[in-house]
């Protein structure tokens, strides 16, 4: 059985060094194009889908939408969860990432970037932006199921138990699938296919929209995992990742 | 209850007068800014949705994005079918339609476009446009379901029976609905919808990417139907789709 995970392109709010979540920002050109760079990487290497999944959030699902027309696939079934959205950042969302380092220092900001359960400062309840009230998740009924903040455990939390109730099932039926998501809800998967510890989780930095493949064998061990790119691009997107929040 | 129907906007196809059906054409730029003006009336109209369908043509599905991505709703589930795929037009596909005219007379093209129970001759079996062999619906298992050539009569038969058995209980359990799909699964609709006898619905011609606003009552009785466009808008659209087809 394959897997293939996606981390969308270059956001505009990536660009501008901010911290994201789940704000609901668009792909910059550059991320588009990225997004179609994956499609012809998984073209030329063969790849087809059956099913895929994306966020709720527009810079996964435009990662998907290019890398679906690219395929010639846009008629596949897409299912959409709020449950594979990035890490919410908690009150962090909309700062710049350097400002942050400045203030906090680059260690609490290494910290809540890159500590596997220490939270940001939560959103108050009354934020326009808290998702309890916004309309984009109006449909979730039990609403104290959404965040103010997380750290990565409590994304790890949404998105395995998701993974194992709603996409494994898929993928022991025999659905080839792709999932196009985020940094940190690619990272729970990651955690979870590999069995890395909170440590070594820390360490690992998914590139944007290089496509990810995991194999599995019958049990659901992964025999192996593969980038679809060549080494020289891999290494100059995972420092670009690993960079980030860095105090300039 | 409120239903919104959408007609794809103009494709390259259309531009170019050729009888398209099941060919799976590209909106032209006019058609992708028609489909944002409808995202627009929409808007302002305050109309939202819980729900969304969508055909396996791409025309339909980038009309249904745009119409989306203009109401910050590209999180609503989206279900495919090419149950709501355009009516097919068999051996016509891909042949001018003033060229057809000439050389099979305007009056025969009337019959195959505008008659409601004759087909256009078949492809072929071997055609490699028989959807029956195509990539894009190896996922129907019964494939004589898929046509060759369809009268509006046929698509009528396929668009009805999915609508009765997907859409409708959707809307019955309070679900604000969008359908974007072609001109004739959508009169296929508008006949269902407004009891149109097979000559009524002859002379019925749907706009391309102008929201067409059903409200039914709870025994599904019409209550109204109108368009979203102000009439002198409405009329040049409409006069533009009776056009077609006429030898020039």
């Amino acid at each position: 059985m394959k897997l293939v995970l996606i981390r969308h392109g270059e956001s505009e709010w990536n660009k501008l060094n901010l911290f994201t979540g789940w704000t609901d920002v668009e792909l910059s050109e550059k991320g588009v194009d990225e997004a179609k760079e994956a499609s012809r990487q998984l073209k030329e290497a063969g790849f087809d889908f059956d099913l895929c999944y994306t966020s709720y959030l527009k810079r996964a699902i435009h990662t998907l939408n290019e890398v679906l027309l690219g395929l010639d696939r846009e008629w596949l079934p897409v299912k959409k969860s709020w449950k594979l959205n990035e890490r919410h950042y908690g009150a962090l969302q909309g700062l710049n990432k350097s400002e942050t380092a400045a203030k906090y220092g680059e260690e609490q900001v290494k910290i809540w970037r890159r500590s596997y359960a220490v939270m940001p400062p939560a959103l108050e309840e009354q934020d326009e932006r808290n998702p309890r009230t916004q309309e984009q998740y109006r449909e979730v009924e039990d609403k104290e199921t959404l965040p103010l903040t997380e750290s990565l455990k409590e994304t790890v939390a949404r998105v395995v138990p998701y993974f194992e109730s709603e996409i494994k099932p898929q993928m022991q039926a025999g659905k080839r699938i792709v999932i196009a998501a985020h940094g940190n809800s690619l990272r729970a998967l990651v955690k979870y296919f590999d069995n890395l510890s909170e440590d070594e989780i820390m360490g690992v930095n998914i590139p944007t929209a290089v496509p990810l493949v995991y194999e599995f064998d019958n049990d659901f061990k992964v025999l192996k995992h593969y980038y679809l790119a060549n080494e020289e691009e891999l290494n100059a997107k995972m420092n670009a990742v690993a960079n980030q929040g860095k105090a300039k």
